[in-house]
């Protein structure tokens, strides 16, 4: 139990410094620094800092299931639902502005490092595109339903680089009115 | 004057490994060895490679400034100039497909980096911010011309990332059609 708890510890303080400050930017010895761990006990759980990576992207995918998971539940119509994945900006509005969108960063960098693990982190996106894709059907638009969902991924992800390059709290909000009047103007009432 | 073709060679050679591999993921030896020239002319043109980013932002400054002149020159009517600006995401489709947009992935990089040319690079994004603004005020649009040109220029960094992260050309077609009907429908008959 106790040896568990050291791993998620370890991949919890690798995911936010991922996050913040990048992972060719972060060393083995930033995340035992940040855990406050012997090297013994952290070399138990990890051997490379790529083991880790693989290790922040599945607990990552875990946290993303349960997240659209519960909007399933807060929404009972498919619009709330997508309101939620809008909204998303709102919730994480000051980490968004300091390092952007986690997904957004941490896919791009993996691909110009040609990184192994680049597929594993895209899947995030997917995760996120899928879902989306299966509102949008309920929504009665099976035709484009993935077209929507990639439009809308877009949009969210524009807004968090934007935002965060001119760090503007007020362009969120803006950004995320104007999301859900093109949810109810061309997808719902249309 | 060859002294100034060196140093212009070292950034061109800097700008393409920074925006393919990352920056910080790029050594001053990658940059060298790129370039082929021997450690002693290098160094006479840069002591760091700090030094080299700052010089590959200016560049960077100059050729999009000389761009959006063209743009101006293309295009006699501020909505035909938006619409340079939109296709630019076909113009660098196979780049872009690769390593994303130069502009948003090096903000995004240097913001985690906490590096002290961060402004400077966004200085790039404010390039196009005002030259798009200015565009909006000529179609008549002086109230939100700020808002038009943050809206437009952060749906053109989404579709940069979500193309990037699923290799998908198509998107991008999608999407610069969808943006110049924005332009038609939201801007110009409004």
């Amino acid at each position: 139990m106790k040896k568990q708890k050291t791993r998620e510890h370890i991949v919890e303080a690798a995911d936010q410094l991922f996050y913040q400050q990048g992972y060719e930017n972060t060393s083995f010895t930033d995340i035992s620094d940040a855990v406050q761990i012997s090297r013994g006990n952290f070399y138990y759980h990890f051997k490379t800092k790529d083991d880790i990576l693989e290790a922040v992207i599945s607990a990552r995918m875990d946290k993303t299931r349960k997240m659209l998971s519960q909007w399933e539940l807060d929404g009972s119509h498919p619009e709330n639902r997508i309101r939620c994945f809008v909204r998303i900006l709102i919730t994480n509005r000051d980490e968004i502005l300091n390092y952007g969108c986690p997904v957004g960063t941490l896919t791009t960098e993996l691909a110009k490092l040609k990184h192994a693990s680049r597929d594993e982190a895209n899947a995030l996106f997917t995760l996120f595109r899928d879902w989306l894709k299966e509102q949008f059907i309920l929504l009665g638009r099976s035709k484009d339903a993935d077209d929507l969902a990639m439009h809308l991924l877009a949009r969210s992800q524009g807004v968090a680089t934007l935002a965060s390059a001119f760090h503007d709290a007020k362009f969120i909000d803006q950004e995320v009115a104007q999301m859900c009047d093109w949810l109810n103007t061309y997808v719902i009432e249309k």
